[in-house]
């Protein structure tokens, strides 16, 4: 059995929580009120330049040139292209280019991206890899089960489902998976420990990141 | 006006909040339950370890002998002195060692020592140190106002303030602001901007490291 | 005065020498073995591998958007586009794929690399850039030097020329130096003493790698 | 058979190259010019340096608080303790505290460090460890194999090899040596094979460390 083969059971329970939060099934119904979403689309757009650093940090340690080419290539796409999409779909919901820029991170967001770029920086190759799946596979999962519900009544709605469960996304998900799978093939027992434990870790940010959205969360201490 | 002198306005209000905090405020008066506290003494145990791994990412980045040796020195007290005398003061508590050994850390740990480790980590000399005074700062200023309220009938409580508002931690409390000061003095009004932003931001984990304690804060998903 | 055009005489002095080495003056008469030239396309191959990395960590570092960015376009275009273009401008002078791949870096290979990504790591943002510019300065300088001496009667030896004092590597080498114009525009003078440090090392290294060909430079200890 | 073991032969050939080096043998039997030897003194305080950041990267990275302990006391006590020994060295070979604090790092001292500097920033915790272990192998080995030749008729020469061949360093190579069988344990075959060319690209420099002291190595290009 393979390390996310292994690795499924857990996954499931977590993309069952996720898929199980008010913010994340009412967007599935298509009856999501648009604040918090406003607000989930302004954090993503955070999340996504730290997002490439990890990309960048994962192209620095690659063992060889094969990764090192394909995680230049996801850095590549992520900063000139996907941010490019995101900002045309944030304007779909009235979020215009200056507010996405002026976004300050949430504690969610924070916690989550430093979490990753700590893991990047001073992790391996694989602990980065770890870090990095549940941002996939969670998306796709929970698109997918969306997806599989029927396709909510808004067409925002309904783009975010086609895109995260969509062939390209699928694509990605399983490039991760596979990567994921090689890296820990010939790990010891006390490193797929490690990896499992930095998964896991990501995993419950997914879901903090559409309770943090729907909370619209803000942090306590003004200065 | 240094650095340090600019930033007081807002390490003040920081710490206004902090002191106002109920587990604060009643750790002074010696009324805190001990349940909440326990939790912190557990909680502070790992950031300890990774509070360890910012002294020595500090000395790895130090620009001179001397900074370095003062690093090793911090990191080094800190790893094999402070660290056991945590462990005898938690026993006061009833916190064994391997209790403090098998302690989780919370989901604000996580976040205020991944954000302390990534920073330490991919940022400068000058970041690491903004980022580092808030705890040695937050913590003296805390444990001197409380002091100057006067001493808790609460043996432990009073020793938490003794310590904290004590000669020694006060003298490193003046070395780190003496070391941001310094690093601070040629910095670009940008620099100085991210350095103030950094500052903030640990400034406002200090207060969620108490408010997350006085919540016996837990992940929401279980796995 | 800019701080590179301050570092103007300096850089002069380091073309200066690179252009007088035998290694680069015989290339540019065309009159160069090809032996010790075949040895410069096998390290330069295991150099980008290396200065893509760099790459990366400006990515992972860069202060902003824009310039995260651009080193992202500049990372996916080395490792997927400009190795390419090296794999068949080797095979021009009878180097295979394979014997790309299996070489192993030379002493001076190694120095230059770990150099630049020790800096690239453990340095700056600004760091990082001083250390990287000797690259494309240094070849578009030399390469331009040689050009207006003439072209050489040999086909290998004159694309080597038209492709560094050609206008994309002139517009890449303007586009360095403005970045180190940015960066170094508000920096103290000890931090403008230490680009210059960076800027020098990586230069003398610059030097050493056409000189490391030259001698076909090895290891001594066999194990 | 343990890691470190079936490195022996490796280790073998490269402790014979260096004590084969006249620079070596000429220190063992007392006869070594002090001129090369005081170069040798003024680039291993630079060296110091360095390995410090090294010892604090291994803390940094270290899998426990035990190791991080570890690390924090070698640090600790070659920044704050070696050091000064090492100024008291020196001294007696009438190279004085300023004279140190002014070498520049030779080719090769940067070459070995960076190295080093690059290995732990960017590696994992094992690679650092093997980068780490030639340098006290390798002076343990050279030390011990000099002593047993006889006691050189010069003072400076014989401290020299009763420090690295003493009791304390000879502890201190096998605690190497046993985290080195510990971390390559449970490691794969190709993290094994990396591993191994880290130890020996270190065991080359320890090799070359002393033939740039013989040569008084200087940088080409003056600026």
């Amino acid at each position: 059995m393979s390390f996310t083969e292994a690795l499924e059971p857990t996954a499931e329970s977590l993309w069952d929580a996720i898929v199980d939060h008010p913010m994340v099934a009412q967007l599935g119904e298509g009856t999501l009120d648009e604040d918090p979403f406003r607000y989930w689309v302004r954090q993503d757009y955070v999340y996504l330049v730290e997002y490439s650093r990890v990309f960048a940090l994962g192209a620095a340690k690659a063992p060889d040139l094969r990764r090192l080419g394909t995680f230049a290539e996801l850095l590549e796409s992520t900063v000139n292209t996907e941010m490019d999409l995101h900002r045309k779909y944030a304007a779909e919901f009235g979020v215009s280019e200056q507010e996405l820029e002026a976004t300050e991170p949430s504690p969610t967001t924070r916690a989550y991206t430093d979490f990753l770029v700590r893991t990047a920086s001073i992790g391996t190759f694989g602990d980065l890899v770890a870090a990095l799946l549940p941002c996939m596979w969670g998306f796709n999962a929970t698109a997918r089960r969306l997806d599989a519900r029927g396709r909510p009544n808004h067409e925002g709605y309904a783009a975010w489902i086609d895109m995260y469960a969509g062939e390209e996304f699928t694509e990605l998900t399983e490039w991760c998976l596979d990567l994921m799978d090689d890296v820990a093939a010939d790990a010891s027992d006390g490193t797929r420990e490690r990896y499992r434990d930095l998964f896991v870790l990501s995993g419950r940010y997914e879901y903090r990141f559409w309770d943090a959205a729907w909370r619209e969360e803000e942090w306590e201490v003004a200065v």
